[in-house]
């Protein structure tokens, strides 16, 4: 209700005194509305419930579908037939964007206009706040990461239409080398490195940490014998699964300067980690990333459905916004829109603080399980996942996958048994050791991951099981 | 968003043009929301529910639990700890009244004090449209009608605390005679009078319909025999089954002009008839009502749980709010103002000519089914519920009331078998043919309503299995 | 989903061996419900929001009004035509109870009549749990506490016709008094006790602490004025504002006892301190407590509008069911119960424990603010409420009420200010000293509360303001 | 809850005999549910609400993010921390698909895959329902109609992967056009067919009405021109602004079979004609189409995110599916689930069907208002969209876009006003006449369309309103 509205109260329905404090304290809601308005910034603390739905509601009936006397004869109006869909929209209808742009203004729809546009600044805050201070541009893309790297692959191949290949440091992961394939580029493979402990059955784990996955040598050779004009870019991976550590992003950053070929990273949850953050930060310092990638979902706990394509200058972040052809969802900028408002800054550093907490917990943890079963932790440097060895389950009766499920009967979720003798063909392509990310891995092993939102309470609840499975497993296949 | 805010919205979120289109339906809105306020009348045409609910918000956030900065020393702060409970009573919690009165406004909750009251005009103004132009007050009160005559026989009472005497013309409904028990008052029980075709088996159905339920002679005799100034109260009833048809307000208004004892109309379900509106309108033009009592799900379809207490002028429905000690639910209000803000003047008016139509379509119906069981319609004069005789169904060994059961298995609900054979005893007090209204019933018979918001198709259905289940009962039963 | 359409699921939908651990999972939730339905006490873990719903939803589903086919022919077939309305109450629509009973089932409604009573079974393991594990019967009454008390005193008034008055030790807060007046009853005041600081000004604080408000000599000499028979019932309160201490619960009991005359306890918001708990359940083993009264809004954190009777054997709260007239609202049930599943017993002693400390947190704050203004706080035995003198800001020419105004304007909700010079008149009867709950009362002071819920921020936020507030009005009024 | 617990309820909570009624509602509503879930068809009628939400979070709850006990050690696992975000998405949090595949299952979300698979099948049955019978395959994917078709020519491409270019039949809007650019492909550009009476001003309207806009002469002469070989595949549109008609479908999927040149139609919001329904099942079975693609907001009036890939066998279908990379947003699929539940077989009927009579009605006030002003309907055969010319309205000193934003001033949204003399670039490709589909087109006009959902009230407004503008305009521009 506007100042107007709320002087036109009959004085027969509230005493003015009583409506006088009320007002107070409308005028405190609205400032803090204005702010974020105008700053386009994450506040500080977050809101709450009833404050962030007052927003979004009043944000809503700025578009036409919602206004009360509406006369629509075009082919689209943003009308919405069943009230659970309309309702779990907030009667937000129109999409996103215009047909010539993602982030084109719709003259139908001021609301979820301003909706996404608040939304890609907050993201901007949010990836400057927690360690890419250098970030200039980020937009939300109603897609989920593997897409949204084919998208951002065919943006720059745009600018590089002779190009063709993609060279790519392994990651074992289905979705960012389809992504590749699906944007009609050829990639070009070049193994991860990993500690020497990962190769050799039973070694020592005193053995050196690899650093980085990334096998710069390979890639300079590569670069070399392709020929720079013919590669779309360089694609890195920050966020993975142990033992695979994050790649050398500002060695890449380098290397993609020196032979001035894009870099693109993926980089699916790694907002999460400040030291994954803060190699984006120096890689764009020292040298060239042209945009870096991340889900909405694992990175901000919504539901899956979006990324966040960001970068440090405009050129790739708008090159995918013009790309884009037609409208898009809303839905999610929604979903990050709310969320963030919810968390405020304070939210979501609680929320990485007690991440790296539970990390330490997790790690412990598992050390002394590794211990007490003859196994040991795979060197490596990854800020959220850990590998076990499970060296000692290795027999020819047997079969690792088998814990794997049995895990899974008990409730578990999300840890990865990789025993490093599958091999794997993704569309031609054949990939040795599949899920260890390195043709030459020979040492079986399990993952798990303390990823954000996990709580204290599933990691003991996964030691006290994984140790129960180990147990029986043994005992069942190994132990004759 | 009020004025200012609005104009803050940066522009780099959405272009000035786009925004003033939506500005120009915000003010159309605002308009609506003015007239509302202003005003206190039911819209002509029903609103959108994000219309409905952005009044609702922003009242809710009027109230102090809804104040961004709180600070609350009191025993009793609006807190509502479960999330699901906040939602659902739209972040209003502090309830309505105060601990002097039903309608007093709190200091700490400008909006539920606008929401009540802004209810209870709107009440007003319905109960005016729709065929009760002289009512001049009206509250909702968070109880059920039951209770809520027992408050309103106790407000009356302490203008009178002499007098010890309910008169009460019989309807067979708990509810309203444990009122006058639960108020501390002795009831006394006017038989109701029926069409000489409901206490003789076998008449034929061209007799006299009853216009009124009232035994007027009975009831100056009951006062002559105790003394006017030992009746608290007459309590007549409108809405009712047939084959009572409603009380004779009118001449019962007078009588209590006549003898200065006030005169409380238990109209449950009487809303939804024009008829029966016309009835209190008269009442209270050439006699005296002293107040109305209508419960809100009958009338209103909203789940039960409060009633509408209504006068033609303030004494007793001031009275009631005064008496009501503490403070109230605010949960029936706020159902009622989201009903009447939904429907609008027109959709409540095209409830109630539904509701005539589908009781022809019923009256019809039945007839028909009637004759062709060799049954007949009994005749009485009431606007809502239907009565068929089911004499040829009487056999010394059977049992009627399984005509009811066999009803309910098949899905069909609130159809009365009445076996005139019974007697029921409440609190000491015995009632012979409980259910007919009258002591001197002899003819059984089933009862079926047109209730407001019925449909045609569940009238279809009910006349099919009516059907089926009178053949098998036949057929099993009776036919040997 | 029953098990037989989960196997009817098409396996061109989903894979078996994926279905199957969710199966897993049902079994596991089922296994939760089942044991609440059977046991019906309060779950010790808090269920998830999800679960919660699960459960309603499954609940409202055998309410005739959600069965697909219908066909309704009574006159209140549960129709609800406002989908915001169906909403926000789950879909249920029948109400509690029937005409006959409080806690009746009804026929059509086997869904609301399991919510009800197993909402009734909870809050009675609350109870018990939190202190009174003596209790026996519990009833959620959808009235608040001032309305309950009236039916109480009615339905206890049933068993004892011929008594008149109801012995109440006084308490300054209008709606208790306004119940016995409601229910026709005539109440007979004992002053309360106080410290003997609180009545002679600038007395050192070190005095005796006056452990309970009663008066006890008071009651026996009036029981024997007026005659045992003529009394309806002892009426005596627990939580209240300091410096009011609690009843002597106890000594009443006894007395109830020994007079054989009812006894209630107005428990308003007592359940939230394990002291007064264990009075009630003290006073039960040697005396008498016919009913304990208590809102559910201030113990359970719900809108206000309900109400809970609870007894050590089955005659009151019966008798409170049985008299209530007709149906009533389920909606303050609907409340309690997803309130008390999302706590569980674990989450309700997490808030009594976090209000105990915060309790202390605002006694030493105030001590400390008291003293560096030269006031003291009153000595007495209150759980929740603190008073703190406000002698030397008593002038001739100020007047204190302002300071309670200008804590309002500063958001400070719940702070009163009493300055004993005040007398109040409520229907013909006078309270010299109103709001000291003792017409001897000299000391102005003003109360604080640490009542459930309140956050350590709002005391903060409350002792700074109160600081400023008061040496601003020392340096407009007093310094002079 | 299952039988097993319905079992457990305590007898005391309930009677039995109230409990088997519910039953056997419930043993109705699964019935539904079965055959839901096993025939995978949309119900005739539509469900009620509750009985939807009902299957949606019986669903939902089988997906791990909902199991009581959870132990996530995975890098994703649904978790969604912001309380509006997982209730807006009825705790779905997993989206759907895997990196393999957009419809493959999930082991994590059985439930997310049976919606995303029933959904999918609903929205097939639906297709075939409503004309295209002979429809094998579709899916809904969780992108906007442009970037729909963008993948799907991708996925064409890389069966053609040495193919560069797409014949396309000119219709102006951007989308389908930057679709191509975006994936990558060479557009070629084929002027649509208008009535001659488009290309010459003042012609008399009685002229050919152009059946198809299709230009099969230039299509076959560029075929020659490029080579078979080197087109990836012809695209061709149904649903369009009128005076373009739609593309001759069949005659192109006879070409396209000719040729051995895929055939994709862009069949926007053809979906809601059936004229344009039969176009595609006739031109399946004389020729070759290999996929067809339409958006879910404009079809089935959910908001803007999604579109539907369908075909006539399953190549191009999965083609899709398995191209797209990454696990995908659920919301879409979700939206559709909702809306088809709700309306049913039959709503979706009456909503097509007075689609059509709005049509006429559109069509007749427009004819008329043309009449009036000295224009005409410009003849086509378009089922969903009219052209009137603006003849009259043509002066050297006026610009008739005026027109169209003076109606956008009076809330009429959707009406677009082409003058035929502007002409647009995008990247690079410049088009003449621009937003009348031919270069060749010269006489000015506006459209207006009946899309589904229209109202009587919003076209009886939008001819009010237009004819006051265009007097207006005329008066100020034209009559000097």
């Amino acid at each position: 209700m506007n100042d107007k509205t709320i002087n036109a109260i009959a004085k027969s329905l509230v005493p003015e005194n009583y409506l006088a404090l009320a007002q107070d304290a409308r005028q405190e809601r609205e400032k803090l509305v204005r702010v974020l308005l105008a700053k386009k910034k994450i506040p500080l603390e977050g809101w709450s419930e009833p404050m962030v739905e007052y927003l979004i509601s009043e944000l809503a009936m700025l578009d036409s579908n919602n206004f009360t006397s509406r006369c629509g004869v075009g082919e689209r109006e943003g009308r919405v037939v069943c009230d659970l869909v309309r309702r779990r929209h907030y009667n937000f209808a129109h999409g996103i964007g215009r047909s010539g742009n993602l982030t084109d203004a719709q003259p139908k729809a001021a609301g979820s206009t301003i909706m996404a546009n608040l939304t890609n600044s907050l993201v901007r805050d949010l990836i400057r706040t927690v360690g890419v201070p250098t970030c200039s541009d980020a937009i939300v893309v109603p897609m989920a990461t593997g897409m949204t790297v084919m998208l951002t692959l065919r943006a720059i191949h745009i600018r590089k239409p002779k190009s063709k290949f993609v060279l790519w440091s392994r990651v074992d992961q289905q979705s960012c080398f389809k992504s590749i394939l699906a944007a009609g580029l050829t990639p070009i493979v070049i193994d991860s490195l990993l500690a020497p402990e990962c190769y050799r059955a039973s070694e020592a784990g005193n053995g050196a940490t690899v650093q980085f996955a990334t096998d710069l040598a390979a890639f300079e050779a590569k670069i070399s014998e392709v020929g720079a004009e013919q590669i779309c870019c360089l694609v890195s991976t920050t966020s993975c699964f142990a033992p695979r550590s994050s790649d050398d992003v500002i060695a890449l950053a380098k290397l993609s300067t020196k032979h001035d070929i894009p870099h693109v990273v993926n980089n699916a949850y790694g907002l999460q980690s400040s030291f994954l953050c803060h190699q984006l930060d120096q890689g764009s310092r020292v040298g060239r990333i042209d945009a870096f990638i991340q889900s909405t979902d694992k990175n901000l706990l919504v539901p899956v459905g979006g990324a966040i394509v960001a970068g440090f200058d405009s050129t790739t972040v708008d090159g995918v916004a013009r790309l884009y052809p037609g409208r898009a969802s809303g839905s999610q900028s929604l979903d990050v829109l709310l969320t963030l408002l919810t968390l405020g800054v304070r939210g979501y550093q609680d929320l990485t603080k007690e991440r790296k907490k539970l990390r330490q917990f997790l790690q412990d943890g598992l050390g002394d399980l590794a211990q007490s079963h003859g196994e040991r932790i795979l060197s490596c440097h990854n800020p959220i996942s850990i590998a076990m060895t499970l060296e000692t389950f290795k027999m020819e009766s047997g079969r690792l996958e088998l814990i794997g499920s049995m895990l899974q009967k008990r409730g578990v979720s999300g840890c990865r048994v990789v025993t490093t003798s599958d091999s794997k063909t993704i569309d031609g392509h054949t990939f040795a050791a599949w899920g260890a990310h390195s043709s030459m891995a020979r040492v079986p092993y399990l993952t798990s991951s303390a990823a954000l939102g996990i709580t204290r309470e599933e990691i003991a609840n996964f030691l006290k099981k994984l140790d129960e499975v180990l147990r029986k497993y043994r005992i069942k296949y190994v132990a004759q």
